[in-house]
């Protein structure tokens, strides 16, 4: 792909995260979020955090999207951006929560899954899951060990 | 409504339920769920349960359902089917797990809100949350408090 | 055990949870809660609730209690005491939320589990935890299956 | 501290680690861990994985131990060593998951947390919590913008 058509691409995830944005559920921590996730066949799968009274049972929106996809029956990943702050337009990119890594190291390749850490469509910054989760404790530490 | 089309509805929900259980990932322990939840106004949304190799990190199928419609702007409930078991038929009707109760009673009433423990479309039982969830800690217990 | 005895037993079971109440760790929710857990053979053990930025990675008293007894070696419990609320003295008891039900499910005999939900050292109300989690999901819904 | 006298602490650490690991409760994985956590002054707390029927209902042993340190009134760590695996005795260091690394982020400064990933007294890995959890979601992430 070229890298105008990709960056337009990647545009264009951000503006999904920032769209699905709009329905997170934080009364507690007034802190919205959303995410919009992309499989490796290109169809994309949003998230927004959802909180509860009791704190523990909170989902976030980066493992929202991974669990409503997964339940769809998609198995791989290959990008997802991320949108997220207390105030109504984010001013600091939102860096997902090591909870969130370890849902997306699941069905994620680390070196080559891409998260994109956005303020808006126009100013990001691009990661590897490799990089935000080395050394990840996966699926094949248990099979390994089975 | 009549009975005759209420319990028509109730098969249909647990039908859409077995569908959803399809996409179920579940390769630690075997038990595959699947949920249909229907919100207020009729529309119903679905999940199933999606596992972690870190086993904290795994959702189940109804909370992912309640996460999905949430991220989706629903925030009433008044129904939810569960269906699941290790077998390919369950022959067991599933209990939702307490995490999955507690998430449910965020945006459920839980006296009117209907859970439906299905072995199939013509098997099932039918509780309230509250009968599931009595003296449940709710929004309003933070709230009352703040 | 005499009625009066046991009594005094659940009150001091209750003024050991206010003491753990005091080293909560809540700085987002201001929701400071407390827990004393008895094994079978008399042990206490005791919990505070311990929250996290990341909303869902947070642990309840009633949960941090069980997880320290189990890693402790114990495996069977008999009564936990709860105190928490918003203010330094709580006027009302505290009812454990769906996630630690689930938790305490694991290791005990639902009809025979005493939850004490506590105001105070001359205040409390007495579930077991078949009635705070009716038709449970627990460890013989695996194993029957396996 | 001396180098000696430094390694000598660690393989302390690691020792407690696998007495915390005997205690672990792993019926579904059968993946057994031990967590040995030390205070900024000294104290040594420790931890094993507590599983769940419902397997999100499961703590890891560093968690478990982060959340028992906790609720006894600490607030800052400088080290923690992990010992776990399938087997009675490990062959691979156990890498935390990133549930783990996101509750100890809560407490320790990342550029400072020593992560000791062992298999044994004599056979360990040490990273710092910063590499195992580069830009990470912290407190500060929800002071900033309330």
């Amino acid at each position: 792909m070229k890298k105008a058509e990709d960056q337009e691409k990647i545009r264009q995830l951000i503006r999904t995260a920032m769209a699905a944005r709009k329905n997170a559920y934080a009364p507690y921590s007034g802190f919205r979020v959303g995410a919009a996730l992309e499989t490796e066949d290109g169809t994309v799968y949003t998230g927004a955090n959802v909180e509860n009274a009791s704190y523990s049972a909170t989902v976030c929106a980066e493992r929202n999207a991974v669990f409503h996809a997964a339940a769809c029956g998609e198995r791989r990943f290959r990008a997802i951006a991320i949108v997220g702050g207390a105030e109504e337009e984010p001013r600091h990119a939102c860096s997902p929560c090591g909870v969130c890594r370890q849902v997306l190291r699941e069905f994620c390749s680390p070196k080559e899954m891409r998260v994109i850490l956005a303020r808006g469509p126009e100013e990001w910054r691009e990661m590897t899951l490799e990089e935000l989760l080395p050394e990840s404790f996966g699926p094949e530490n248990l099979q390994v060990k089975r």
